[in-house]
């Protein structure tokens, strides 16, 4: 991880009008006035930054033009790496894409990897850790959460949760630390109230963004929704009911892999993960057996679970059923489930008001009537679903924790907290103390990459795409 | 085709690190400062063409932020389309740009239809039509040569060919014109003699650009090369072996269609073409005979024919052989013929150098003996393929037609070009010859769009891409 040299990639995808290709580095627009001629007849290097320039990018031994361009010019530390930058934006050829790139390499820049210009960035100070990583969650975002998550996180959101309290936390260890080189004079220059309330403070913030984590991760990854009840109670008729209302709406965003999650629907701005399972009941078929345990381990994956009952069974076989399935469930504190009554279209006779209200009585939980075949009441359907995640921190500029990594260094945070907590209550020594204080501090900088190992950047940005 | 209201489209291509949005029209700058909040927290409208600006693309109802952007100004004419331009430079989110394109609209502009943008540089007079045309042949262009055509092209070859000529010939008519309100007095204000000389330069130049479509016409759809030989010569061997020395060549190149035209190599910026065919020997079997039909219909269509022989066959049988060959082939005036001895690993004793000599001799073709298998001397081979095509023309500036529009356009100029030559050797009257004389005119003003109805435009156009 370095920030030698100027590099240079093609930063957008094939295909299309236009191409930028990006230069970064000390000799960005030397390299760039080497191959670049513009109309004004005026070298680059004269020019001031955020100024745009017109002209050909030729072969300088020939001065043949290879085509004509816009060069955008960023001058340190105004632009995004924090370094002189070039942006050419050429014709979307990939002959002249390919050819650009030979001469600025053969100009002096060299081929830039994966998330280079970023790494740069936050080498230079420009943005941070988690800001860094929120860029390649902005480009991934498909959706009207992942993306809010994603820009308050690459607009700061760490920095701004914990920069105060990681200052006021630092200046106390160092009073802490200060005490010990007066050890035999037994002196305290920390204030043990002081550090008393600040721990109290840190470690609520930790719990709450620990607590997003749950948010911010169902999001990311789509929230899961098992869809469970007895055989041919219509479970697939659902899916392919939600899945046409909202085909659409699913074929606009890209990437949308059905394979490897089962179904997924966007519900204001939310992914949806819908999981259709096999029918619970009682078997002694092996096979079948296997299915209904891998249903179980749906619904214990799964943030609602939608529980199906046949609208068409008697009323009494209809609770019965619902009464069983509910005994083989074992809900999570923050799961949420649904009891949905299917088939409506064909129980005329019936009134499904009545035998909903009875069943939420009942059972307790929030009960509706729906034709998945007719499409009566999705919507109400689509809704409940939608109201049973509190999407509101996401777009409220609250920090929602979605990476993994962030997760973890808050777990390990905690736990040094609550250890210098503890040790602060039955009064452990300065040095002690100071030790887990100070482990408090290197995994929260772990996340904005205060503190940053070569591999952890490696891995990091190995998985940005090259050009950003 | 107008220049009616603002237009916006997504420029580059799916995917990668940036994306770029273009809006175009009167109202563009108005448009993005509904939805640009510029960290200056000035407006677009109060900064200068050619600048760049930070900042971030909202929703305006709720100030929530889409994305932070590099928004670039070009003011009206000095923009591709002669208009107001705003270029929108954002991550390269499908999702990111979907939402920016749906504020845009929502603030005033329209979607763009394929080459509107082009459309408009077009009409405001920035670029003549066989410019605009070269714009897509520029973006399609994959190699060194395709690429040069379209760029002078681009750059304005046509009008700089014919600027001069036009305005004399136009000249020339006015005055003939005018003699006809005069015609009672049977005065003459147009100089015969000067007529001739200009007709006379007019046509040696269309001849010229007629003549040089050969080449561009060959250059753009590749350079047929058809490999002949009886059969068992080893012509799959050699296709083979010249795919495997250039593959890395091949593959560098987007959109090389194997399945439509047969095997494609890219030597010295140009691509060749080849044409694996049956082997040619007299045949009573009606499929056999159908087979080497076609042999000989890609001959006719080849502009290079590599006839194989085995090298390994006795001297008189090799010789016997291409003579059965030739005496098959009827070659075209600007077809070009090469003997290949192969297989020349396996005649160690015999002395290829003095069978190649004897070959030549006694046939007047250029001989070459290689090994397909070992590679041996297929790097003279591809120098003599390159050697075959007179390529200075692509890359000296020249005007080379490669458009099969302005070719047709070229052919109906030089009709009415002969007529008006004829008419004026026969004292023709100047009604007659000035009415030849424009249609020369109206030809060549198709080309660059002087003249062009919408029809014209629009088949021209629907082959852009959207945001070009």
């Amino acid at each position: 991880m370095t920030t030698e040299g100027t590099i240079a990639a093609i930063a957008t995808g094939p295909g299309g009008a236009l191409s930028i290709i990006r230069v970064s580095g000390g000799e960005a627009i030397a390299v760039c006035d080497r191959i670049f001629r513009a109309a004004s007849g005026r070298k680059l290097a004269e020019q001031p930054g955020y100024t745009i320039h017109f002209g050909r990018i030729i072969t300088p031994q020939t001065d043949e033009t290879i085509d004509e361009v816009l060069v955008s010019l960023f001058r340190n530390p105004r632009s995004y790496t924090g370094e002189d930058m070039i942006e050419i934006s050429c014709h979307g050829s990939a002959y002249i894409r390919q050819e650009i790139m030979k001469r600025l390499i053969e100009a002096g820049a060299r081929q830039a990897g994966p998330g280079e210009f970023t790494v740069r960035a936050f080498l230079n100070g420009k943005i941070d850790l988690s800001q860094a990583e929120a860029v390649a969650d902005m480009i991934a975002s498909s959706d009207r959460a992942t993306h809010a998550m994603a820009l308050n996180q690459m607009r700061g959101g760490y920095s701004q949760a914990f920069d105060t309290l990681r200052e006021e936390l630092l200046h106390l260890v160092s009073l802490m630390e200060l005490e010990l080189d007066f050890s035999e004079e037994d002196v305290t220059f920390a204030d043990r109230h002081q550090l008393e309330d600040l721990l109290e403070k840190i470690s609520e913030q930790i719990k709450t963004l620990l607590q997003s984590f749950n948010l911010g991760n169902a999001v990311k990854t789509g929230i899961g929704v098992a869809i469970v009840g007895a055989p041919n109670v219509g479970k697939s008729t659902l899916l392919n009911a939600l899945l046409r209302e909202d085909r659409a709406m699913v074929s606009d965003i890209a990437g949308t892999t059905r394979d490897v999650i089962e179904e997924t629907i966007c519900i204001d701005g939310v992914h949806f993960r819908f999981i259709d399972t096999a029918g619970i009941r009682t078997t002694d078929d092996t096979l079948e057996r296997m299915g209904i345990q891998r249903t179980f381990s749906s619904i214990e994956k799964a943030k609602i679970i939608l529980l199906l009952a046949d609208g068409t069974d008697p009323n009494n076989t209809i609770i019965e059923k619902i009464a069983h399935s509910l005994q083989e469930i074992t809900l999570q504190p923050e799961q949420r489930l649904y009891i949905i009554l299917n088939k409506t279209d064909k129980t005329e006779s019936d009134n499904p008001a009545t035998l909903t209200d009875q069943i939420n009585r009942q059972f307790g939980y929030p009960t509706l009537a729906i034709s998945a075949k007719q499409g009566t009441n999705l919507d109400r359907l689509t809704a409940l679903l939608s109201q049973s995640i509190d999407t509101d921190p996401l777009y409220d500029g609250t920090t929602v924790v979605s990476n993994t990594r962030h997760y973890e260094a808050l777990l390990h945070a905690s736990e040094a907290l609550i250890r210098a907590q503890e040790g602060l209550k039955n009064g452990l020594s300065s040095d002690l103390l100071s030790q887990d204080m100070r482990e408090v501090l290197y995994h929260l900088e772990t996340i904005t990459g205060k503190i940053a190992t070569d591999d952890i950047l490696g891995e990091i940005f190995s998985k940005f795409c090259i050009g950003k």
